[in-house]
């Protein structure tokens, strides 16, 4: 039995925290509302985030952090990805956190980089804890993947990945979460699991701007098809494997998000397509599109790096610069031929590609 | 202008036959049926496949074969599987067609393995044609990737795959088709785009079996990336390039037939997951269902080669040995825990695979 300590109680810390008690490990779930906590341990729901779920009996519910993750042996952070490095200098400042007798696996499940920085989740949490744990390399796993929290409660099958460079940490993350209905693959590939999570969310927005106009299933699979080779592309050339986006965090969410009229990212692009201004669709979502705001993130990098990045660059037009949605699917169309595996030119100088010289 | 002789008249050749015409390439479209070409020659329509279509007047329509390919540059094969070998062993015998001055480029797109031989389409026509033009090696390109004919003659935008270990083949046949809707990358991994087209017709089953047991998009997502994934370690033993998967014949094919139930194969399956038997749902759609023949092929190709096709074997379990679907789906979920990318012992020992040590 291992004891859990999962930070954010939206709907997928909460439905993480419901598999890991069904699965017999010692559970605590934090929120850093204490009204939230308190209504939570009373009547064991969540009405606002997942209608269905009933925690079982044995998860604690608090907002006390030290208290959350006293002795346990993996803090997982669910939460927004602006709340991560809050949260993480918390937790760090916490009184005798340091003095731990082990070493902590620190998981999230989060689908973003942070903004400004542009770092990935794990490099925020390993910025904020990475030192407070001298001599120690502090093993950090991602969970990520297609996964609508609402059909995990129902039992529904789901299939996930836990990344890390420390192969034994993401090894054990499967083994607390693995069950008849939900089956967790391990990947070493951190950074390619964790970028594909979140410029995922850049062409859901796409996919939505493309069925605002009416386009079809061809179109459809043209944009997340080359979505997906444009993100391979970058994802290369900041370090991760290609092979990881033939997976479940790049073709698998991919292909949740970008064909669901559920996804917030799509309907946000749905309402761009159909002629409102992405600022106007912000403002009466009243809430962050978080594609909008990777996309944004990702053109820079883009632009940073040298890595031709089309589709990213035509919706940044679109949603950055005022530009009309035709004219810019209009220049896409008109660029020259390429092959299909195409990377820039500069990972073929460095040897990483060998035999694509087309 | 290059001479184009489009051999078929079904949706998929009637399209690109169009498509080749607007490009201003001098087209003949072949049927074997000669009141077929009566008919659409008359009428300039072709209404039993393609209601909106209307053909240029440039196009030219037969069903003398030797007439179709006089002089032709490019000879397009756009058939159903079964008839690849009649019709090329009929182009072979053609009198004077050994005699030309130039040889031409074979195109093909059908997705489908040869009954009984498991060969590739191009293995078939390499097989027929390949001997008659002594000294020269004939090009043979492979046109694959997610294309409804509907949505081209509506000028709906297009991205697809033109194969070739010839790539200035691939190249003549990318020049040929390209335009401002339609979008043709070259590939120069023909075994991989090949196998691609005819496996996904597997996994588009599985997706219609989970649908019709009210599965969500977890599950779905689960089922196209862990099946991309089989695929690819299929291919991956048969020569291909694992990335030509995260391409339009891959990713951008199964994305398409997978997740629409416009799919005749997801109807298949949709029907199998209600409660329907296999063989009732063959009879009762009165056509063949191209994913059943192709998992009972690469179910034997799988064995024979010692890769680990999870769920392939599943779905010929139900469809071939009429396992219960809920018990095959227990089975899959219940299998060892697993790295995400992993491929069979054997590619691990012959140094194909080099850092996938899990």
């Amino acid at each position: 039995m291992t004891k859990l300590s999962i930070l954010g109680a939206g709907s997928w810390g909460s439905a993480l925290a419901m598999l890991a008690a069904e699965n017999e490990h010692n559970v605590t779930l934090w929120t850093h509302k204490t009204s939230h906590a308190q209504n939570m341990q009373t009547s064991r729901q969540n009405p606002d985030y997942l209608k269905q779920l009933v925690f079982p009996d044995s998860i604690k519910i608090t907002s006390d952090l030290g208290e959350a993750v006293r002795d346990a042996d993996v803090i997982a952070f669910v939460l927004p990805t602006r709340a991560i490095r809050q949260v993480a200098t918390e937790l760090a400042g916490l009184n005798g956190f340091t003095s731990r007798n082990h070493l902590p696996i620190i998981m999230h499940a989060s689908k973003g980089l942070e903004q400004g920085s542009h770092y990935r989740i794990s490099e925020v949490l390993l910025d904020v804890l990475g030192d407070i744990f001298p001599d120690k390399e502090l093993p950090i796993v991602a969970l990520s993947g297609p996964s609508h929290a609402e059909e995990v409660v129902n039992h529904d099958i789901t299939a996930i990945t836990a990344a890390s460079s420390n192969l034994q940490a993401a090894q054990t993350i499967q083994d607390i979460f693995t069950n008849h209905y939900f089956r967790v693959y391990t990947n070493k590939d951190i950074v390619g699991v964790e970028l594909g999570g979140a410029l995922k969310n850049i062409i859901a927005l796409g996919a939505g701007i493309l069925a605002g106009l009416s386009y079809g299933d061809n179109a459809k699979a043209a944009l997340i098809t080359r979505g997906l080779a444009e993100i391979t592309r970058l994802g290369r050339r900041m370090g991760a494997d290609p092979m990881t986006y033939l997976g479940l965090s790049g073709v698998g969410d991919l292909v949740v998000t970008a064909t669901s009229p559920h996804s917030r990212n799509w309907q946000a692009g749905y309402q761009i397509g159909q002629g409102k201004s992405p600022q106007a669709v912000e403002a009466d979502m009243n809430m962050v599109v978080e594609g909008m705001a990777t996309t944004l993130a990702c053109y820079e990098i883009a632009q940073e790096l040298e890595v031709d990045m089309p589709i990213t660059r035509a919706i940044y037009q679109v949603i950055a610069q005022g530009q009309a949605v035709d004219q810019v699917i209009n220049d896409l169309m008109q660029r020259d031929k390429k092959g299909e595996i195409y990377f820039a030119q500069s990972q073929i100088d460095q040897g990483f590609i060998h035999d694509k010289e087309y």
